[in-house]
């Protein structure tokens, strides 16, 4: 029997990173071409076709079957194969990308946004193998989430399900890329603990070596840095961060009431930083039957080829 | 082909309320039995199979065919079969109910809890009839909910999936029958519009009728009564009380994304006066992707028989 291999298409603002995959997730052919210069859908298509082409024609000349296409791309709407009104991506409007992948490659292709991409790569390769109730949190720029529930993603009825960044937790807080104020993502993201960082350089005396940097060049790993430093208000900045976390984690279990809660993403590099405030407050908001029960784990995709990995996850879900 | 019969048993605190039901949702036989005065489980079990099996052996003598049993209670967890740590029912600790009933009955018995059950008869007999992504909000004396995704219940990795009642709105708010603060349901439920009015008639001087009576003595139905003689305060309390339901809707929807929120129970009965302020405050809050499609509609389930429909309905889902 030929080796099953699926294709793994992860489309970011700047760059856009492929690969091919095999059944257990180890990484064999690899390649990138920048999404941003790609005005035209067209064209980058078209660039995309002349770089990972050859790579499937190798993997096949291996010997090997490669069974489809998995795409995560931010805003990706999976019944439809649509992206949808991307910010951060040089489209407007609704690209339907699946089929033009779909064409251009003559192989199955499925697409889903990024979070839920890495929810199915936890599920097929990562932290979650054998779990049939859990929820992967991406702690990037922003907060994404993929909620699997009974084995199965849940995408709802319009395919927008998952968008805990986007849960409100202070009526009055902080503006939202998304034009709301208080959501989840503007206090728990790498941006988020950002802003925390210099509110609290402003509202109170204490030394921190951060008062010595541009605010507006402070970065998530610098307070991070700063914190092992000994810096008290770093300190405050992830203790906070893992504080508003941990109660909002509380309310989520109380939907799902998952197994297990993967934390993925930039800002879970701080390790027991983040981990052990967030744990902490969400035991202490959980409901009675809840409690000492749900695990908090990092994600266990290597981070450079998590998003690689978790669209081509994807191609194993492809009913035939 | 003889036709088949479910029969449903909705244990509540002081009732246990009980039918026989056809695959449309008609109610053929009903019957009660007192519950709280049966403090050991193996005298309830009894006096349910002396009011219940006459029904059973006359429908099934009138050429039926009875599938088994479906129990809706509180704390009942689906994958046990075991009611856990009610604190309203006069059994304590686990009691393997599903077991007993069915040695009892000698049928397969299936049990969930009440909100659950509701969801199921929504989706058998009601308003989410067809859908496959749903959440039933069941406003009573405190707060239930059962969500289904993909066309299933969300039992989660323990059974005790959809707890949306302890999700906790305000870190430092009203003390909660589970210990903690601060609950949806001490606020959204019959009790906590009370505690609302109660609230308002101390902090505000506005005349209102509900001052000439007992503030212990204030109910949903009197609040509900004096808005529609125009009374300001009453006004206020439903308004107040849309406002976080609404609220917490629009952070709900962020999980699930679903087509339909379906509102059931005694307070659903003030019609407009909820259904108004929460459609106004969910559409007020949701994330742009989700405004304008989001349904929120009350209970097809005739009130009295829901409970019982409810849990009849559950007798379907079972797997052969």
């Amino acid at each position: 029997m030929k080796q099953p291999l699926a294709v793994g298409i992860d489309i970011g603002g700047t760059n856009t990173n492929f690969g091919i995959v095999d059944r257990r997730g180890n990484l064999l052919f690899s390649g990138r071409i920048p999404t941003r210069q790609h005005t035209e859908i067209s064209f980058f298509i078209q660039e995309l076709h002349a770089q990972l082409y050859p790579l499937i024609q190798q993997a096949v000349a291996d010997g090997a079957e490669v069974k489809g296409i998995g795409v995560g791309v931010p805003n990706g709407n999976y019944f439809r194969g649509t992206i949808e009104f991307a910010p951060n991506l040089p489209w407007r409007g609704v690209v339907p990308l699946a089929s033009l992948i779909q064409e251009a490659f003559i192989l199955p292709t499925v697409l889903t946004n990024d979070a839920n991409a890495a929810a199915i790569g936890e599920m097929t390769y990562g932290a979650a193998r054998g779990m049939k109730d859990f929820i992967v949190i991406t702690l990037g720029t922003g907060l994404g989430s993929g909620i699997v529930v009974n084995g199965q993603l849940v995408y709802g009825h319009d395919g927008f399900a998952g968008e805990l960044g986007h849960v409100i937790v202070f009526p009055q807080g902080r503006l939202c890329g998304c034009g709301r104020r208080g959501c989840l993502e503007t206090y728990v993201s790498a941006t988020g603990i950002v802003r925390t960082m210099r509110e609290l350089l402003h509202s109170q005396h204490t030394y921190s070596s951060l008062r010595e940097v541009d605010p507006a060049a402070i970065t998530a790993k610098m307070i991070a840095d700063a914190v092992l430093q000994g810096d008290e208000l770093a300190k405050q900045a992830f203790e906070f961060t893992g504080k508003i976390l941990g109660q909002q984690l509380a309310n989520f279990v109380a939907f799902s009431s998952p197994e297990a809660i993967i934390l993925f993403g930039g800002l879970t590099q701080a390790g027991d930083l983040i981990f052990r405030p967030t744990i902490h407050y969400m035991e202490n908001n959980l409901l009675e039957i809840y409690r000492n029960k749900i695990k908090v784990l990092p994600s266990e995709l290597k981070e450079s080829d998590a998003a690689i990995l978790g669209a081509s996850a994807l191609v194993w879900e492809i009913k035939n």
